[in-house]
């Protein structure tokens, strides 16, 4: 497409172009104030932005343009694969291979150093080793649950999920945000639960 | 809606529910590889990739961080009153009142020392006085040309816009990265511009 242009500017743009894919890819959550579900382009846009918000919240001290940096690469390579949902526990293990492929596939339109700069920010936000992946991880947590407290229980009504199923996954997820950790089960205790169970969709 | 919080941090969370509405909001420009308009959310988490990407080619070297946060909040005020047309000079000025009122009446949800601070950013992006807007500027330039020459003229083609006019638009605004404004002047130069003019929608 870009054949014109200097090679380096050229593969440049055809990653951009090709980025923008990303904005196709469902996510089982609705966004807040629309009866659709939101793409996974929008969702980076909102953790960057909660990031930047809740910055102070980090157990640790954090580097914020990391932070920002992990959230707007973490969900490119499901261009390839697509979402999987976040209590779909089977399924994200098979994921994790796929994920891999795709994040070489669309890594390698860049200029090898940006390749390599581009694939070791999406390693870092998939093995929380870091203080900023951890906190990008604990605001990946935090969206989607905003997002079902807003639209009554949304995705954990329809696939019959528990308070129980997120408060464990929220556990592990937010130990980098120690009060955003207390403030999401203090907004889980106060929901609504549906007293009857609904079966288990997965 | 979250009361039972820490004060600040209801204020902080108030904000990011508000700001989900940022999904809602259509731009003229279409997505790359569907046929549906792009939300503004989805286009900021575009430009802060980009930006991400393109940094090199800042005339003036940039604080990358700076960059990414001016895209991810330089829409906001949209989720009051809407995107305009770059190309409707005319509802162009008559925004700018209703954007500022806007921006206070968002902006406010948060705690004071955060609101002067996303105040700030928004503003440093409006004015364009500083390396990082002016760069954001670009990229905000960048991202819906690429979408319509993907999109065979897209909205250029749909309000009958010229060659001339997209030209002039950007070369104001990419002063602030001269190698892609040489790369959009070649671009639209390749673009195989309808030779009847239609009537201009505006």
């Amino acid at each position: 497409m870009f054949h014109s242009l200097p090679a380096r500017l050229s593969q440049q743009l055809s990653f951009i172009v090709e980025c923008d894919k990303l904005k196709n890819v469902l996510r089982q959550s609705k966004v807040m104030f629309d009866d659709r579900r939101e793409n996974s382009a929008e969702h980076s846009w909102h953790l960057a932005l909660i990031a930047m918000t809740l910055a102070e919240y980090a157990k640790t001290p954090i580097d914020v343009a990391k932070v920002m940096k992990l959230c707007l690469v973490h969900d490119l390579v499901e261009i390839y694969c697509g979402d999987v949902f976040v209590y779909d526990d089977k399924a994200r293990e098979a994921q994790m291979e796929l994920e891999h492929a795709a994040a070489e596939k669309l890594f390698s339109l860049l200029p090898p150093d940006q390749a390599k700069e581009f694939t070791a920010l999406w390693l870092e936000f998939e093995n929380k080793q870091t203080p900023e992946s951890q906190f990008a991880g604990a605001v990946d947590r935090l969206e989607p649950i905003l997002a079902n407290l807003k639209n009554n229980g949304g995705t954990w009504i329809q696939h019959g999920i528990r308070k129980e199923q997120v408060l464990a996954k929220v556990a592990g997820a937010t130990l980098a945000a120690p009060e955003i950790a207390k403030a999401i089960e203090t907004l889980l205790n106060e929901f609504e639960w549906p007293s009857v169970t609904i079966k288990n969709s997965l």
